[in-house]
């Protein structure tokens, strides 16, 4: 049989999904994804995609691979099926043939998350799927210079929530700190990979920076801490999208 | 007992309700408004809105009216105290005292609708539930002339569906059709009383014709035939928000 693989570039509103990972019996962004796949083919495929994401946060560029033997299909009309196939609250932008070998986990040279806080004093309930409702105005300048004790190589073992045995090393490449809307905030964060709640820890420690409860210099001291009890907060899931991930491969 | 009666401005995202008004045993958005009342004052409390919306349509200045025996209560207070017991899809933005006579649905000097129309050819999975997506080019001028006709005091019945006794002459005082933003079209209709579904129908004949598929000219047919067989579409709910409502008794 001969065998194809594809990477599919994959939204989300993670809102109705037990996170992102397989779970026997939950809603999960994957098992929506496999159960498009086996509608298919006829037969269960496994995929792997590029990070998990936790409930509630959403998706834009999450990457799935998968094996297909419809060898003859184009990448179009494997995306065509997929939409035809998928529930509402998920949608393929793109289906990218690639090298049997290929793993969005480890072929991922970077992986760009975006999290939208709204300042505003009124919620918007138009947007509260997708944003940290926090009405308190934020110094952005202050965050801007905390987040630069975050950039580069560092251990992030205090950055980090729940079980997760792996190294605490990671690489961080760039933070951008700015107002998207009169009022929404935009923290785009991008490094290599992430620990478990990463992005959210860091972003709760900078808001708390931005209401001026913990210091811009205290975030280096959280880093060399280790020690997740020391940090100020963690954000709730919702202002949080798995942005973009960027390979060598092909264009996302 | 002292009554003082109130006016509130609710928004509401419109997809998990089953319409606004009262049904038993279903969820609808004066149901969760009266249990909200019912939490505060510790009895039944009746309410009257401005307009009906039907299952998945949105409020964004749906205006409900109640009695309240707290006659010491602020209406900032009175407010708060609706939002700490309104879910998560519902909010009020404001409240006022109003005079002991005032009735939303009477005292509307005007209603006026927006409808939100995604034209680019992928759909966009965080705004799904509040737009349509049509990914299909629309000629707006032509949308605009043909929008002219339904202007001013006509016949509407050929603009209602559904089982609607009320004398069918309506006063439409403008539509507005803008670009509002890139791949978004909104179609403001502005009117003093609207028949069920007839933002809804008005929209799926204007797109007919922003398609090119139904003439400018046709409009005025489909009105003087007074028959709802004649139109060509009714536009889907999720695009539709209940926009403002005009009193002369105070600023919605």
């Amino acid at each position: 049989m001969i065998m194809k693989r594809f990477a599919a570039i994959v939204s989300y509103d993670g809102t109705d999904f037990f996170g992102f990972q397989n779970q026997p019996g939950l809603r999960t962004v994957q098992g929506k994804f496999e159960e498009a796949l086996h509608r298919i083919h006829k037969f269960c495929i496994s995929s792997q995609g590029a990070g998990r994401t936790d409930t509630g946060v959403h998706g834009f560029g999450q990457v799935i691979a998968f094996d297909s033997n419809l060898d003859r299909l184009e990448a179009t009309t494997m995306r065509d099926a997929l939409n035809a196939n998928l529930p509402s609250d998920m949608y393929v932008r793109k289906v990218h043939e690639v090298d049997e070998n290929f793993s969005p986990r480890f072929a991922a040279k970077k992986r760009i998350y975006h999290y939208y806080i709204q300042t505003s004093s009124e919620p918007d309930i138009f947007r509260r799927r997708f944003v940290w409702w926090f009405p308190y105005s934020l110094d952005i300048k202050s965050m801007r210079r905390a987040a630069v004790n975050l950039l580069g190589e560092h251990d992030f073992a205090a950055f980090r929530t729940g079980k997760d045995d792996r190294n605490p090393v990671r690489t961080i490449t760039a933070i951008r700190i700015i107002r998207y809307k009169p009022y929404i905030i935009l923290i785009r964060v991008e490094g290599i990979s992430f620990l478990k709640r990463m992005v959210r820890n860091i972003v709760g420690t900078l808001v708390k920076v931005g209401t001026g409860s913990v210091s811009e210099e205290s975030v280096s001291e959280f880093l060399s801490s280790h020690d997740r009890s020391t940090l100020p907060g963690t954000a709730p899931p919702q202002g949080l999208v798995f942005y973009k991930v960027i390979f060598d491969e092909f264009e996302t």
